[in-house]
């Protein structure tokens, strides 16, 4: 298996990652602007398959009709020229002071407004350039103070909202779907829709549930110290993985954005397994930020480490799962069993019921001295992960 | 306002919360065990409403059935005679090391069909005893290491599980609900459906979903660093709030299960403001753990600071609704513009786009210079909180 | 005990904190920036005794030496008309991108000899302006991977930086001792010296470790989890706190620097009984960020706020430490003992080898039976702190 | 390099460890208690060179001098067949209820002396059993509210008894150091010397200061969100690092003692750099709980895996120093100016103020725009451990 980043890996980049310049609640810039045309290049000559943009990375609020068409074009002409697709797109709802109090969720109703029309239009472009998902964040959606919001009204208005939008692509005939990006906390003392969970259940009381889907953050979920390979499985189980924002964090902290494989490893190594067995042919879309010490040459090292990590643990998994000592020590571990219903074909209630060895005839403690054999299974991962098996 | 408890309040009490011993990881038993009669005739003396019951903590893990029937007689007769009511009733699949690997989705299939019988038994008694709520605690149902678990099977048997449940419950009649309390680990490394979020989203995808709800924990959201008050009201925006337990937490650690009011106080205080405003009108469910500090004495002081500590939020929390001032405030942060529909009535995604008003002629930079006046809001819900004012 | 803030409060306020303007890490500003000649005519007319600074707070970065003055004497005849003090001054070594690798610790030599310069700079200012303390926050001094610094090299390098800056302070004659300032995380993914216990065991290898002590702030030590007041409580036991920031934080997560009393307050009340029982005489130095939602009003009303929750809170710590029912609670939880040495006098490890009564003799089982009556007494915090007693 | 453990490497284990029966907070024993022989015998045959022991673990509580003697007798002739070292021992304080409220620093004085008599005892059994470190860890000695422990106090309480023991040893000429072990929580709410740092500050003010180092516990400090090798470093830095208990945690959370190797695996690989590099030659001591999934063989498995990924990333921490492209990203992050002092030979503060090129001529923009090259250097890193290079 190669670990040269191609086309078919589906790996995508958001122009805000690469050209983030380094601004820090403490600090100021340490690089300057990257034109999202170089971007465009320069991502495509790592590998690269695509590229993401909020409004505001290919076209500065406030430009008139005329810059925003030229930014525009010039960005497809540079997809054009190097083959990247633009798999996705979003809003930025949140940079501009008017948003300080949330978008969808703002307490002034005309910042309410405002945001879901600077949300259509951006859906409009994003159609036209071929996005299949739009990703909402919505990281003003929060507090920092109990009666500050009044978190079942501001859920009516996040639905309001989302149904809205909806209704917008379905009416234009987009085939665009929705997918919600949890996170905990920061910039606001805490946001709605913190986790995954909380993402889906939204999701299930929306008018067009089948149009909505999450976009899960690596960082985000380990900032609530959650296991992220098991969020994304609860995703993956309620079809409702429709992208995937990939990235490090070293634990429960701010929003760190490292490159992909630095943090958690094991759960990267996780995640890359689930991701490539599970069923998921959706972007692998790296939402990091090159840290600010480096230079723009460290850019591109990083982003490209994004990736080169990615197939990495893909070899890493793959040879995982064919070794013939973990597919015995799983069986040593049951895993076969756990994939077989509980019940037998046919068997109900009353019937469970009336099966004396279930209960009657069972003995706990008996089975309660069969060991796990988790440790061996652990193990065999950890040495596959370090490439100390074959 | 009275803060002297009364049935009225629905306090009600874990025979497990007075009743721990004190044992902890690191160390033995600190106080004897209590008789269930005993608890049940202490709590009422204390002003309880009801008390609730692991099918372990009333009758012994192997009991024959002529010890259960003396169990259940005992207890119902104390119930009799101090008019305490059951409102709640739950499995214990934990202690026994049978469950050492989870219950519903234990790897072992016998194990699992084991719990399901024996939860399917302590169902028939908590009808029996009129319990309207069953809460389901999965606290076993997780994993350590990332192959041991593989989370979409074990989902798909946790659906299996809760799905015949709900069917036996129908079957036989009850007027039984379930509730499904999250947590995010301890004991397990990571435990299936972590928060509040995860448990509202799996039970969407149940076969009888009006028949479950959630049981959150304050300290189990706070073991994630998350908000509890807004965990609550997305479970009541989605009507699912239909049990909570009650306690305190001194932020992300091992689960401390204090009594109510200490640990987060300002979060206990807009949790009480929230139940006692939204339309929770379920019980008041108690499950903390008297520090192993304590004697009996200690423990009956507990129990009682976690009712008195509840109606001083009470108290508290209704001044600060109905203080002019606060209302003033809250008018001053845009709360009544936060309950206003971001839609005209009947306004449409095309109606919307085609207001200038909302985009073309709106001036975010004169929206954004609008203070919203949250500070001022908190501070005075501070000084509420204090007995500050009036 | 009146709670209008006078000077004898002792309350301070860096310009940084109302005059943040709200630049977060996904947002621009949302307030314009204060002339600190205005913050210091609105911090004293609010009661404040104290102001205090970084270099770049007061005089812009790469000002001329006649900008500087200038900025100076304004500053100077500000706080002549109002009476305010300067009790400390600091370093900012984290905005210039030169310090994105650290100050006292950047890989580059010649990085650390300028950020030397300019805190020697400052500290001269410092002496004029008649501070006695200088804060130092190392924000910078650490990394986001594990070779990017080598850790003892760096302690090498900080203690040498310190050294430095005692030899001038000392050979200047000046009266101005060092606090440093600890922290865990944020700006950098790991910060040197992450604890008071860190920057306390560091200051016990400096060559004049007397000139040294701690500044520790609330936010900062909560943001590792761990108790705040039991921090102090070190510092104090170590002659070793020198400055306080006071802030508020709801838990680990990213640094919010809430005004005082908002977040943990439980932890606040029992700082507050502390600071005001422990013997500390320095500075109540305010280190918080009015929230971006705020307009300048805002900002005064958050100010304000931090400095009457400070007075409330004492009010209630004395009532507390003053309640007959506390004392008598205090002896039932046995505080006097721990307050007598274990040793009588003069007994050595031979004399208590030969008593009896301490192992032999002693009764394990009958000492643990004695409950420890701390519900009682943190019931009775509880209620002193809701203001429900007296 | 062989990944066989040999008595060269160093690799102790506590009996306590594989001896754990499983039983957790909310769960019963999973597995037989293990012979401290049958341990002895296993972990020798496993390649392990040392055993450590508390005296509980040992010796049943409360056993006669007959059975002590008879315990010990049979266990040192275990030492003697295997030719097993004890380079450790320690103090159960925290079991038996009578150290609820701590041992050193429980409020009750009689308690305290015990706690002292208990100790000495077992320090004069590791002293004949050839340990040359004796660890302390205060697992008890905290609080779960604010005012049940006067924190001042116990710090007395806590010098006070380590002064005595420290006299104790010296008297008897025992060639014996103390290991001091912080963790931040659990079981207590609160845990005096929460950190690394809080256990070196506290040391310093000890009466033989040189007879003290700490025993830091990887577990321990990620329970607070510190990074562990930084802890460690300081640790070396300050010639404390006496004794290390290797494990593994996935976070903050509850106690997880998980193998090593698990957990957070990047930071197992700069800590086995660190040790292998910073001039450590004291034990390898694992101390961590196999799960209680496991039976016997999985205890035995999980123990050899803790060897085995110790000598795994020992392999790869060796390959990436020697690698010449790390040495060469080294440079470029220059880690080389890092290790150089930041003033010249004599260099004083007067001298340096009068260097023009540190500050007059210095450009902090230049400066800036220089790459620190930390990615490339931790991508070589992460390609290492993941034995993907050579």
């Amino acid at each position: 298996m190669s670990i040269q980043p191609a086309p078919g890996d589906k790996f995508s980049f958001g122009l805000w990652t690469v050209g983030w310049q380094g601004r820090d609640p403490f600090g100021d810039a340490t690089r300057r602007a990257l034109d999202p045309v170089e971007s465009v290049h320069r991502l495509a000559d790592l590998g690269a398959w695509g590229v993401t943009f909020h409004d505001d990375d290919l076209i500065p609020f406030g430009a008139s009709d005329t810059e925003r068409d030229a930014c525009v074009d010039r960005f497809r002409t540079a997809l054009d020229a190097t083959g990247l697709v633009v798999p996705m797109a979003t809003t930025n709802l949140f940079t501009h002071p008017v948003f300080k109090d949330g978008a969808f969720t703002a307490n002034d109703r005309d910042v309410r407004r405002y945001a879901l029309r600077k949300t259509m239009r951006n859906i409009d472009l994003a159609a036209r350039l071929g996005a299949r998902t739009y990703v909402a964040w919505g990281g003003r959606e929060g507090a920092e103070s109990g009666a500050a919001k009044d978190v079942r009204a501001a859920l009516d208005r996040l639905k309001e909202a989302f149904d809205l939008l909806a209704d917008h692509v379905t009416e234009q005939g987009y085939d665009l779907r929705f997918a919600i990006e949890p996170k905990p906390n920061e910039p606001r003392g805490d946001i709605l829709l913190p986790t995954v969970g909380h993402a889906l259940a939204f999701i299930g009381r929306l008018e067009r549930p089948e149009l909505f889907g999450v976009n899960p953050e690596v960082g985000h979920e380990q900032m609530a110290g959650l296991n992220f390979p098991h969020g994304i499985a609860q995703a993956l189980w309620s079809d409702k993985l429709f992208h995937i924002d990939l990235n490090g964090q070293t634990g429960i902290k701010y929003d760190q954005d490292l490159r992909f494989g630095a943090g958690d490893l094991r759960s990267a190594f996780w995640l890359v397994d689930l991701l490539e067995s599970g069923g998921y042919d959706g972007p692998r879309h790296f939402d990091f930020k090159p840290p600010r010490t480096e230079d723009l040459e460290g850019v591109w090292t990083s982003a490209a480490g994004c990736m080169r990590n990615y197939l990495l643990l893909k070899q890493r998994a793959l040879a995982f799962r064919s070794d013939p000592a973990v597919q015995e020590a799983l069986r040593a571990s049951r895993l076969d069993e756990l994939a077989r219903p509980t019940l037998a074909e046919g068997e109900t209630a009353s019937s469970l019921l009336s099966d004396r060895s279930a209960f009657e005839d069972f003995d706990p403690d008996a089975a309660a001295a069969r060991g796990m054999a988790f440790e061996q299974l652990d193990q065999l991962a950890m040495e596959h992960l370090l490439g100390a098996r074959g």
